[in-house]
């Protein structure tokens, strides 16, 4: 496999003639070949048309074959070796070793779909058997399972160019629930999206699967994206990036004539709240771990501890010297994009430039044009409270520290903070008591509430919860990480009645299959 | 318990000062004392701030607890005895034992979910144990479990005045989820809700609820129900009704600085195909059977079946004859209020007197001035796809039979159709072969399928799906009858490396509750 600068229209490589498009190293800003053809109209039609055409026969296989498909993907990527990651570490300046270990998660999270499509928890089937001798009316023969919703427009973020790209967790788990897949790739990343498009495709066709189970579109601008989306064949869409695209979707989504459900996520500013036990106890290594975790893949990760919540006093001060030693030690990173980079200065400027906010450290200066230096910030709660905008995420290597006067003003910041992926608590046995008052606020706040640690890295398993309340996400009902993020692709249908012959697999006299079912309100396996 | 035209608000009697508003007898159109105070803004925001108050002490009570208080509620609407009954007989002209048997499920529904909090799956409890060996890097202690959204605005539904209404499917399912409830009692059974509101009352200071955790408001207009879907203690909003109004809730919702998800079951045509072994072997009775469920509570479901799908011939043109004689003799029935009384008289009309369209059949004239008398219409496919209007639902007892040429144009239709909460399939074993092939097309446009019954009659069951893909419903993802209701309530949080203490005891070590629990990838009561 090669890179040709080709869009994949069901399974086919076709060279697009919607403009040309090219690729770009992050760390100069240099073009680079060949060039890719954007997408028409006419290609995204028709990408979504094959995919209306492949839902049905693709979403009716054997639970097996769906499996095998995921796998065959999950193998092709692994074997399209380093000239993945090479082509990867090019266009994004993310370090050689983080692409191989994101290849891993990657391949990973492709096997774990598939273990979770032949587990068949995923169908949800559901019995209730009829009884026909109740009174006054006999009672009907019902049985549930899930199906998926429809073709998938499938929008990767630009800091996972191949966990949350063209076959990253949203393809996974779409593809795992039984829908196809219109994937656009990211314009940051287009050669590695190709690339792994080109094995995606290899997948189906050497899996039999049908050829509009997935397709690749690319362009400039939002044209081909906004077609994606308002694609009468297009259901849902999954998206990682902005707010302001996030929203953008959404707002497009709701405007169909049939709207249709949008995941995305979209930004986080994590709080990590030091309690006193801990901070006395353990200041300096927590200071340390937070840097490192600011500081991380240039601090390009939705879960980036963007603010620090703790109890003013001498030990907080402690705490920001060491921080800020910590922070000047560090290298600079180059950034993803041209655009990130200037957001990221632009963002520091504009914080360090509020009342009552001082960036007190700052981490080498850059090399290259695209590089960012690490920011270390402080300010009172009584300004951050003063000042919405200090809530704002800055993607990259940048993070507020907040100094409370009590725990009254801690939780008015906390209430302040709208709806988050993350919520940390650093704390020790004496901050037992206060953290348990403090926990149902955090569960209204964020999915994942970790406890001692940095919510940088994001573990791919079945109680992973990347997701979280309006805006973190336009939906905060469910994951875009982890075994569950297949339900987001999923909508229940109940047979009623139905022929033991004409049900679907799942819902079988028998259980052919041997998977869990509710059946009268008892799981079993029988 | 007497009606004094008060609103509950966090558990108390008020009388509202928005204005006078008054119930009226359905037959007559009359005015019923005493009059009702209604809400006035203030009243609806102490409602709504009362209940975000009770969210958090509520959500953490006992599984235990929340079951009691779901028990109680049951126990004091079956105490309302026919007090209750006959005020909803007046209000809205249902026969007394179908608003016995209406009664009945209101309580044996808040009685599953009580079994269904009891039972304990409804925390989707799932753990992944750490590995502090793996490597690269070690693996984190993950458990995830869900919890309510927060508090739930309900709009209850004319036509089940107790089933889904102030204390029906989204109430029950709302409170088992732990959310809080503020219910708007519908216009057309004000008498009826505060009932119900004062026995929920009772039964949250019975077992010690936090006030908030029930209030209901009333108004004349929409001001109250906006006021309700716009306050920012809302989370999320159920309601069952029309498209116009769920659609204005729906825009209302999203356009809140925070977005909320709405759950709006908003009307359904309800397609029953007759496929042709079945329609030669059993027409006689299945057209019988039809008519009884059009006309059944003077056809005022969701679920009615506004559409007959069938190919046309001789054994279709006697199939009419045979409807339009059980139609002739249906006895007039009053509808629930003259607004749908009218708007059912002017679909009728407007529906008559589109091209190609024949009334060919209606039942005994009305009486009463606000009675219906049932209509049967028949057309052709060809004018059916030429007249897009023809889908709207007409809420009363009146159907369509539409007459195909051949499975070309049945499938024609049924493309055309939009999203539906059901469709009903009447076959014979000769019709199998055909019926396998329809079933993908009608699994992506309804929520329920049934086979060889009528749609009308919704079991409130665990495989219950009462729902279906837009404009069915705001979100296809959910339904709102059966124990599956509940997840429309709940979001997931993820613990991370959380001290035993500090986890939810559906997450804790040894699993005190004994629940279902997915642990390392499998299912188990451990």
């Amino acid at each position: 496999m090669a890179i040709q600068g080709n869009l994949i229209i069901g399974g086919q490589p076709i060279m697009g003639h919607g403009g040309s498009v090219h690729a770009y190293a992050a760390a100069t800003g240099e073009a680079l070949m060949p060039a890719f053809g954007g997408a028409t109209l006419e290609d995204v039609d028709l990408a979504c048309k094959l995919a209306a055409q492949a839902f049905d026969p693709y979403r009716r296989l054997s639970d097996e074959r769906r499996a095998q498909f995921l796998d065959a993907i999950a193998w092709e990527i692994a074997s399209l070796g380093t000239a993945l990651t090479e082509r990867a570490h090019i266009e994004t300046a993310l370090p050689m070793l983080r692409l191989e270990g994101e290849r891993m998660r990657t391949v990973n999270q492709l096997r774990l779909f598939a273990t979770v499509v032949r587990d068949g928890r995923w169908h949800g089937a559901v019995i209730d058997t009829a009884q026909p001798e109740r009174t006054p009316i006999p009672r009907p023969d019902l049985r549930m399972q899930y199906i998926g919703l429809g073709p998938v427009a499938v929008f990767g973020a630009s800091n996972f160019p191949l966990a949350f790209s063209v076959a990253g967790g949203d393809t996974a788990s779409a593809l795992a629930a039984g829908c196809p897949v219109v994937a656009k790739a990211h314009p940051a990343h287009l050669g590695t999206s190709e690339l792994v498009a080109q094995a995606i495709a290899k997948a189906a066709r050497d899996t039999g699967m049908p050829p509009g189970v997935f397709s690749m579109v690319l362009g400039e601008g939002t044209s081909v994206g906004e077609a994606l989306v308002k694609h009468p064949s297009i259901q849902a869409v999954g998206f990682t990036g902005s707010r302001q695209v996030g929203l953008a979707l959404q707002r497009l989504a709701q405007a169909r004539p049939t709207p249709i459900p949008v995941y995305a996520e979209m930004s986080s500013i994590n709080p990590v709240v030091i309690l006193p036990a801990a901070l006395e106890a353990r200041g300096e290594s927590i200071a340390r771990d937070y840097v490192d975790s600011v500081t991380l893949g240039a601090g390009q990760f939705c879960t980036n501890p963007g603010i620090v919540l703790a109890l003013a006093g001498a030990t907080l001060d402690a705490f920001c010297e060491i921080a800020a030693d910590a922070t000047t030690a560090k290298m600079p990173a180059t950034m993803l994009t041209p655009g990130i980079h200037s957001a990221f200065s632009s963002g520091v400027q504009k914080l360090s430039g509020l009342p009552g906010v001082t960036a007190f450290a700052r981490g080498q200066e850059a090399a290259g044009p695209y590089d960012a230096a690490a920011v270390l910030i402080r300010t009172d709660a009584e300004d951050f409270l003063a000042e919405p905008s200090l809530e704002d995420e800055v993607f990259g290597p940048s993070s507020i520290i907040v100094a409370c006067r009590d725990t009254n003003e801690l939780e008015a910041v906390l209430n302040r903070i709208s709806g988050q992926l993350t919520a940390t608590v650093q704390l020790d046995a004496k901050d037992h008591a206060y953290a348990r008052e403090l926990l149902p606020l955090l569960e209204r706040k964020a999915g994942r509430i970790l406890f001692n640690g940095f919510p940088t890295g994001i573990e791919v398993a079945h109680a992973m919860v990347h997701g979280g309340p309006y805006p973190a996400t336009t939906d905060g009902r469910t994951t875009s990480v982890g075994s569950a993020a297949i339900s987001r692709f999923l909508r229940p249908v109940s047979y009623q009645d139905a022929p033991d012959a004409l049900l679907p697999f799942a819902l079988r006299a028998g259980n052919p299959n041997g998977i869990w079912r509710l059946v009268d309100g008892e799981l079993s396996r029988e």
